[in-house]
């Protein structure tokens, strides 16, 4: 999820500090097995049909999942693995939503687990902050790369998207899959295409860890069409980035989720080993960063706990 | 040195190949224990005066030698490593220059090989590409970073500038690493400063490899002064990019090279065997793209190869 810097989260969300926000929750429900309790909506049927999201980015969002759905449906588990009252979950004052749906792979499967998922706040501005996310591990069976794909957008004219299949091999020490994954594959053209965009720069997570989990060819931008004269962010969104995304969606499950390799033991030890760090410091980076500021400490808590049980099963 | 596109140079280059060139050396000079012939130079007493560089970028890297020699001088052999042929050697046709400073650390300190050097190449429209490098590898009885600076200079107003602490781990199964050497050293502040600049750019290099082998924070950027009202490239060189190389100096010199660190067995054959690709596939991908188009691929493979030998020593 999203990997945002606390000055930019403070910039939009302005003001009140998240005690405040959720000193008069509503409802409550608790998390299984702890103590933490969390704001809980009913409407659980809106898990993956991102009800906040521009058009483009939801139609992107269910061409995606669907495309996964087809070809990876019967290697994962048929509902999501998350508690459910992880499924869709608020802040008191309704300001706040965020729906999060993990299906796990099968045993008998490549497919470790498959996260989708959306936070929307409303900004103090009278706008809105809207993240969109699809993320896919695979399991130490195979070396291939994650996917992961993160849509931020906090204005109507501007978006930061990350995009990248995530290597799960030090790149140095295994030049082989640098070159088998990167370069023969020619994955840079998609960067290159879109940093042809006069509307696209170059973005800088404020995390070095995340600088240092991407590829060399993930696509990390920021889209900003505030003065410009040729598209709309929708027409970025439909006509340049959404093809990329497809694309790269494709190649992965094809080159990745459905391409077995041989890996021994000893390097499925290290492949596991790697992806716990990555799985958790992912979470802990990226969610832990952004949801306690939108939905206060405790909630956030309790989403990243009940998450990285379900990652580390 | 120079990791640069290939289109990149034929663009500088235009249209003569190498062979044609090359046709007819004024001398040759073998290279020892090799059939390759180089032509050679005698001017080795100029072989770190930077004699075509631009005033500041000359002032900068006396500065930066002279502080290497003062901290790390007792831990060096005190001449240069390499086969003399390899300390200045030019083009047959005399438009192409180079020199190559390393120096070996000695058995009793931390520091494996400092390697300095430049290439000048006159260019068909009269201009000419000036590179300028200074890079430093510790020994695997530390893991602390390696440093690494390149100023590409292609026209009077415009410079590719590569400057990092390469990691010695890899960051994911490291987390420690990446906080003490690059988090909490806040070496970003550095890229921050010079990317605020209007004349700066991100640079991407054509190199996969070079994106995967630096660090999150590294400052990888292209100068463009051409449409600048405000500053030359003379001034950004003295007044942004000087600070910032003496200050990483500095740092490496004080934390890296000159601290020492608990290194067991174990870690010390991962970093011996991780050096080993750095150094070999740092030669090949940079050197070895750049050298044939300005030199011929006979002088290339010699300097290659001797370099090599020297690295693996």
């Amino acid at each position: 999820m999203a990997v945002i810097s606390k000055k930019w989260l403070e910039h939009f969300l302005v003001v009140t500090p998240p005690k405040v926000r959720f000193s008069s929750p509503r409802s409550k429900v608790r998390f299984p097995g702890s103590r933490r309790k969390v704001h809980c909506s009913s409407a659980s049927s809106k898990l993956m049909e991102f009800p906040y999201a521009s058009a483009p980015i939801k139609k992107l969002m269910l061409e995606l999942l669907s495309t996964v759905d087809d070809k990876l449906g019967s290697s994962l588990h048929p509902t999501s693995t998350l508690p459910s009252h992880l499924q869709h979950f608020a802040n008191s004052t309704d300001t706040a939503h965020a729906s999060l749906h993990l299906r796990s792979g099968l045993p008998s499967s490549q497919i470790d687990l498959i996260l989708g998922g959306w936070i929307h706040c409303k900004l103090p501005s009278g706008g809105a902050l809207n993240i969109t996310t699809l993320s896919a591990y695979l399991t130490s069976s195979t070396d291939a790369p994650h996917f992961l794909l993160e849509l931020i957008q906090n204005s109507p004219t501007s978006l930061v998207l990350i995009l990248d299949l995530m290597p799960r091999k030090d790149l140095i020490l295994h030049p082989k899959y640098l070159k088998n994954y990167y370069e023969d594959t020619h994955l840079d053209t998609h960067r290159q295409r879109l940093q042809a965009l006069p509307e696209v720069r170059p973005y800088y997570s404020p995390s070095l860890y995340i600088r240092a989990v991407i590829s060399p060819t993930a696509i990390l931008v920021t889209i900003d069409t505030g003065a410009s004269q040729s598209k709309s962010i929708e027409q970025i969104i439909e006509g340049d980035i959404s093809p990329i995304a497809k694309d790269l969606l494709h190649f992965w499950l094809e080159s990745c989720a459905c391409s077995a390799r041989e890996v021994d033991a000893s390097e499925r030890a290290y492949l596991a080993e790697r992806d716990r760090v990555i799985k958790n410091k992912t979470i802990e980076v990226d969610l832990g960063s952004s949801l306690p500021r939108l939905f206060g400490q405790e909630i956030a808590d309790g989403v990243l706990d009940a998450l990285k049980e379900c990652y580390n099963k």
